[in-house]
């Protein structure tokens, strides 16, 4: 199969490698202008992965488009502006497969809804979620993720080509649920870093029960699946995000509460923001992603607003 | 009020800690034979909780047994045994909380199941469960945990008298389901602990995931309710079970796999025998808990087998 893979950070070229492996004819797209394309060029690696010969690089949109699967794994707010740089070249028949995390903040839409509104409708899209980190995958260890679409066939299809003894995946069945479940976990892996940074670790458990339960009713307000957020795509990276000393968006709420110094912002602080409001427009409550939200955008106190979250009890579960 | 706390090891001693800081009348009851309840007689400590004068020890069952709420808090397998004890003192209007997680092995009944089979009808059963680490506790971190009975009016009692700063108590709704989940989160512990052991702790996400999953099948089939697995008693434990390194079981599965010597037997050990033949009476297959039987009971080979739950896969998630 011919794959391009847009976006070369540190997702986008470990999927190169991988589809590589997996024996596709592989080509990973950056501008001109990008130090990772560059560093490439110039090494073959980005310091974690090493690409074979036999991955092409490419900063000539035009000729990455020309693969029938575009695998997409950039910022999430940078998508819009991806596609309308792809629109004009009117490919048709491609399969769109979004490898990504996140909303759109400014007009609070998933990101399949702003690939569908340049897309042409011969084409097709789907996305690619769930735990891993690229480090682990990278030395043969492997992990099970999941592949969703409204297209049935081309999710078996890309399901079958993409398989492997490293990447096990799972037949997504509710895109709505795990778009919003993969973008959430995010927020759940800030509000994470908040509890580690204040030495409250321990509420992490029931963080991760209440958590999963509040996006789980968002999902079903929003017409998806009640269970979905019990998935590969949210609860299923949790290890990756909740637990672990890699995850950019535990580390920066940590960071956060402390005070300390943070290099950039994290997914999950623009993701919060776009939560908010379909959390309005669908009348669901979301105490924790409104606590990060207070803390991150409101300057409300870390502590104060965290535990209070979970002195919310005398109440029931379900 | 005045309650009694039976089995004075670490939860119990904790909780005759905790509900003598909330003010009430409790007494610490061992048998007269066992060396913690020494140890509280000389030093007033385990080495972990200081006990306050004003909690009384007991080793005179009876005596112990005028209080009208009975925590008990002793090895599951131990359970029955303790029940004939009590039953000849024909105790009439008493609440028993159980703090314990586990089943039954050689009936596969529940708990609850178990003392209500030599409780007076006068009396009530209810059972406390989730997450918290006693350290934690005693050193002021706070937790949420939840209590469930079939008694409205006994649940509601309990959480008004036993909610505090510390432990923020939800109203359950689903005995089976809390149940359940508790004693099985152990099982899903010794599973985790056999990841890291192998090397393989990056799939402990999809064990969150793929695990919790198929508990909620069996509370479903058992009766229960599909997302009970995912409450405090369950997943909310997961963050002290799965990822610390304190927890018994999931220390127990680690050393198991390791071949490293192990000081006792972990309480999952015997509930993966219990829910075996529950899962069999109920026609639901559990994969994970199945594995970890095979694997402890049965010699098989734990890198083959675990690795072989996580390619079972091209299959739908739900």
């Amino acid at each position: 199969m011919k794959i391009s893979v847009i976006g070369c950070g540190r997702w986008g070229s470990f999927i190169a490698w991988y589809l590589d492996r997996r024996e596709h004819e592989v080509t990973l797209y950056g501008r001109a202008s990008s130090s990772h394309l560059k560093r490439f060029r110039e090494e073959r690696t980005n310091g974690l992965i090493t690409l074979p010969e036999t991955v092409q690089l490419e900063s000539d949109l035009g000729k990455a488009l020309e693969s029938e699967v575009i695998i997409i794994s950039v910022n999430s707010q940078g998508l819009r502006a991806l596609m309308q740089e792809i629109e004009p070249f009117k490919v048709r028949n491609r399969t769109f497969v979004l490898c990504m995390k996140g909303m759109e903040i400014s007009t609070g839409k998933r990101l399949t809804e702003v690939v569908e509104e340049y897309m042409e409708d011969t084409s097709a899209v789907a996305v690619w979620l769930g735990p891993g980190h690229v480090q682990e995958f990278y030395r043969g260890i492997p992990n099970c993720m999941v592949i969703d679409s409204r297209d049935e066939k081309v999710k078996e299809r890309l399901i079958e080509s993409f398989s492997s003894d490293l990447i096990r995946f799972y037949y997504g069945n509710d895109l709505i649920g795990n778009e919003i479940g993969g973008a959430t976990k995010n927020i759940i892996g800030i509000a994470a870093g908040m509890l580690d940074g204040l030495g409250l670790s321990s509420l992490k458990g029931a963080l991760m029960s209440r958590g999963t339960r509040e996006i789980s009713r968002l999902i079903e307000a929003m017409g998806g699946n009640v269970l979905s957020a019990y998935g590969l795509c949210h609860l299923g990276d949790y290890e990756a995000t909740v637990f672990s000393q890699f995850s950019h968006n535990r580390k920066f709420g940590e960071s956060f509460v402390r005070g300390t110094e943070y290099t950039s912002l994290a997914e999950g602080y623009y993701t919060v923001e776009a939560i908010m409001k379909i959390s309005e427009e669908h009348h669901v409550d979301l105490p924790i992603c409104r606590a990060v939200y207070d803390v991150l955008f409101h300057g409300k106190d870390p502590k104060e607003t965290l535990n209070s979250l979970f002195v919310r009890s005398l109440k029931e579960e379900f």
